[in-house]
């Protein structure tokens, strides 16, 4: 990969056929070398280059040696590698140097699903199965491919503290989470879903690290004090030093994608990317994935999550836009849940009526440079050049549910005839459609915020932060505590449901949903056809018409 | 002009034939009056609407009363108007309602000079002439355009505290200073440049409001706590409730044109304008001042400073740009001036190249995503779509020639054979040319940093602050002290110089070249020809080629 996109220095361990190279970014250190744990203790030394990259090689003496090491800076401190691709014993200690047995085969890109032909199924790892590992995903998927999805989205598997997280408390980028079962857990299930024709995005997290350790100070201005954002210190994409910065991250997706054949990216939030350069690193990450692609004769989508409700970032180039593939509509859920709940706490406020779902149907946005009341201030733009292909909706989430005062599932919220209508409503939108674990069946175990942190502090302030989250919504009310392993057992899902009473109806219902969806052009996003939408407020009537 | 514009609401006091309108937002305010001092002591009771604008109407029982006013905030405090006319008295006492005679009358827009013709001559009204005023300097309209300037661009006049300031510490945007001749001086001299077919620009402050005397925060959320410029608070632009204070800078541009005749706005700094909206306020900005025009059928340029080097910021809409008219570039200066006085300090260390000034010439960015060392980033974009009718260069400024250790013009750093060079190399570039009052002649006098303010802390701040500036520059050396008189009084230009010696003769080199210029279309923007440059930087040969 090292020469297929110009300028981007691959950082980490990289093993060759006869030799691991070292390459970390550490501009002001004045000494870095690498300390090997394994095979044997010794420390080697590294050279800095112009860039400020401190390089090394060490030579491989057998075959698939366990190779562990930490970088030793100024000769005095010693932490993992930034770009660690495996933490065995967590975000502590040391880091192992991967040495898979083959790069993946790239398949036969033109057999995998087009971005506007994706029904996503967004799961987490953890609680998708009673094990939480990649592994026991894999008899489920042939399950799922029988539903109908054809992509399924993995929250974020970057190593965080503790067993237990959704992932967006990832330290380590390049790291898979080891007890998911690690990157050879994940290649594994990459491999089963390409074999089955099933895509897989990968949520990543470019706009924060956790809180917990994060060493990536220690070796260079990876954060800036110039913005903050609601998770912590923000990454330097456009203060002194931040070209580098970018190499990191924009190698970090060419890494997801040359090493395990990922197909598409979810960028966590890009609101809280904080950039006021010329060209800006979102930007930067969507033209070097297409001069990537371009050299490899490959396909890959960057799929964005964003509040800003700016369409620009989903805009060709032509257009002034960034280019990036497609965003995460929130509007379509808003105005949705706003409706069938009857919600009107937080920013549920700006939503309720069929007015606003008729214009999330015709447009995606809804706040479209209108006033919001939640947001006090006139909020987001026409999406007037965006075709439906580039929206992903859906009517829950991890965030929808998962950021819930009790994680209640809609099967809590509405009854069993209105999951089926959700169900319609979401998959006849001729957007993309996205489910959430367990929503096809009707779950009812809650989907709740867990952490799983070493310092006692720290849990403490991440219950009392999820607190003030919630007073927006819910007042004072006590709400389940995220820092216990009940709270992560409790939001295991129970798959086998899906056979049984209700549950195996409404599972039925979204398979007839994702076929009928199949068979008629008209409803898929290729079309890109507004449906003329008919309602009436009073009446409680809607109704949308493709023609 | 209250129906001009839709949806911008006129604030502050507002005369019609027998009334007076006050309006001023206070969305949090219980209680609102006008406390008014003259014509009679009395207290008017207000009316808050829904956006959180207070109205109140005072009838005027004779004609041109002097009417003077504070705003009594939750019957506790009192406060000039955010929105004042004049400051009769300075930064922290009474309001004064101004009624003009007439309102301007729009003369015929044709006859004015269009922005790529513009030959632009900024001036500090303090230091101009030694009254310090715009009546001062109307007596030497007439030579300037002998000159071969066809419009004078104003620093800014918006009240700031004590008689002294480069106006970058206004408070009251819609009040011009009272020191200068207030708004009564400013039509006279504006009335005066448009029957000599000379337009105005004038500079405006939209990103930060100085430290004394700002009270706005005592109405309403003007500031925001998301982001720090240099100079203070960050505006609120984009956070809650910043759609009332878009209107109140909006409604400020518009007021310029309409009460003023103000032809082009300078928008200072607009990189400190944080801004993360879909829709940005300079976006809207220039939409609402293209509204205007299109109504009144009349011509309006907004020109920005910004060290982005984005040039979506003057691309047109249909590019996916912001479509502001012109902006100043930077870039021409530093190359032109590294190179020629040899200086490599501060920003100067990207510049001093022959190779650098080649590029100025070609596309105004030099920096256009080149690495910069100074900034230790990657920085700018290329303005493949820009005119050079919208880039606007010089060989000196207020700021390139003031922020200086000790306020040096080029005449002081320089030979008189390169001053005649320089002029050449600025007016025959193929950009809009901008020359900062005395270059014409050589002026030897500097151009210092001053401020007036009454808090002693605030003058020690300023002093402290200025040195810190200009540590990058020139480390712990002393320089002149921006807090007293007689900084103030050696800046002040001495324009009989013209007429004298070699300065007479600069001034004529000047004037021969705006006239080739005036004569040959091909080293005007119009044109939009990229000069062929041949350099040979060990010969120290430049030269360049409009064909």
């Amino acid at each position: 990969m090292n020469n297929l996109v110009e300028n981007i220095i691959p950082v980490g361990a990289i093993p060759s056929s006869d030799e691991i190279h070292f390459t970390v970014w550490g501009p002001f250190l004045h000494d870095c070398k690498v300390h090997l744990y394994e095979p044997q203790e010794t420390v080697i030394p590294m050279e800095k280059n112009k860039r400020g990259y401190w390089n090394s090689v060490f030579k491989i003496t057998e075959h698939h040696q366990k190779i562990t090491y930490k970088y030793l800076i100024n000769e005095k401190e010693e932490y993992p590698d930034p770009a660690s691709r495996y933490q065995p014993f967590g975000v502590h200690e040391r880091s192992e140097v991967i040495q898979f047995d083959n790069t993946q085969n790239p398949q036969d890109y033109s057999l995998r699903p087009k971005l506007e032909d994706y029904v996503i199924y967004e799961l987490h790892v953890g609680t998708f199965t009673p094990q939480g590992t990649f592994e026991a995903i894999i008899p489920r998927i042939a399950k799922l491919k029988d539903l109908g999805v054809n992509s399924i989205e993995i929250m974020p598997v970057a190593q965080f503290p503790g067993k237990r997280n959704w992932g967006y408390d990832g330290v380590y980028p390049f790291a898979v989470q080891n007890s998911y079962g690690g990157p050879w857990g994940l290649r594994k299930l990459v491999n089963h879903c390409h074999q089955m024709g099933i895509a897989v995005i990968l949520d990543v997290v470019y706009n924060h690290l956790g809180p917990e350790g994060n060493y990536l100070s220690k070796f260079g201005p990876y954060f800036t004090s110039k913005y903050k954002t609601p998770w912590g210190e923000a990454i330097n994409y456009d203060d002194a030093f931040c070209d580098e910065v970018r190499n990191y991250f924009i190698y970090n997706a060419l890494y997801w994608f040359n090493e395990f054949d990922i197909d598409a990216l979810r960028l966590d939030a890009i609101h809280a990317i904080y950039d006021e350069s010329a060209y800006l690193f979102l930007e930067e990450l969507a033209d070097k994935v297409k001069e990537y692609d371009l050299k490899t004769n490959q396909t890959h989508f960057l799929i964005v999550e964003s509040d800003r409700n700016d369409p620009r970032f989903i805009y060709p180039k032509a257009e002034g836009g960034y280019s990036l593939h497609a965003q995460w509509c929130d509007d379509f859920h808003h105005a949705l849940h706003a409706y069938i709940t009857g919600e009107k706490n937080g920013y549920y406020a700006d939503f309720g009526s069929l007015a606003q779902l008729a214009k999330a149907y015709q447009q995606g946005y809804v706040m479209d440079g209108c006033y919001s009341s939640y947001r006090k201030r006139k909020h987001g733009r026409k999406p007037q050049k965006a075709n439906r292909g580039q929206l992903i909706v859906f009517s829950q989430n991890h965030d929808q549910v998962g950021n819930r005062f009790r994680g209640e599932r809609l099967s809590i919220l509405v009854s069993f005839e209105e999951l089926k209508i959700i169900a319609a409503l979401t998959l006849f939108s001729g957007f993309i459609p996205l489910l959430f674990m367990g929503e096809e069946y009707g779950e009812k175990n809650p989907f709740c915020y867990f952490v799983d942190h070493g310092d006692p502090a720290l849990l403490q302030a991440v219950r009392e932060g999820r607190k003030r989250e919630f007073q927006a919504f819910y007042g004072d009310q006590d709400g389940y505590d995220p820092t216990i392993e009940e709270t992560f057992k409790k939001s295991i899902i129970q798959w086998e449901l899906h056979q049984k009473d209700k549950h195996a109806l409404l599972w039925s219902v979204y398979k007839e949903c994702l076929t009928l969806r199949k068979k008629l052009k008209i409803l898929q996003p290729l079309s890109n056809i507004s449906p003329k939408v008919y309602f009436n407020e009073k009446e409680k009537i809607f109704s949308f018409l493709f023609e």
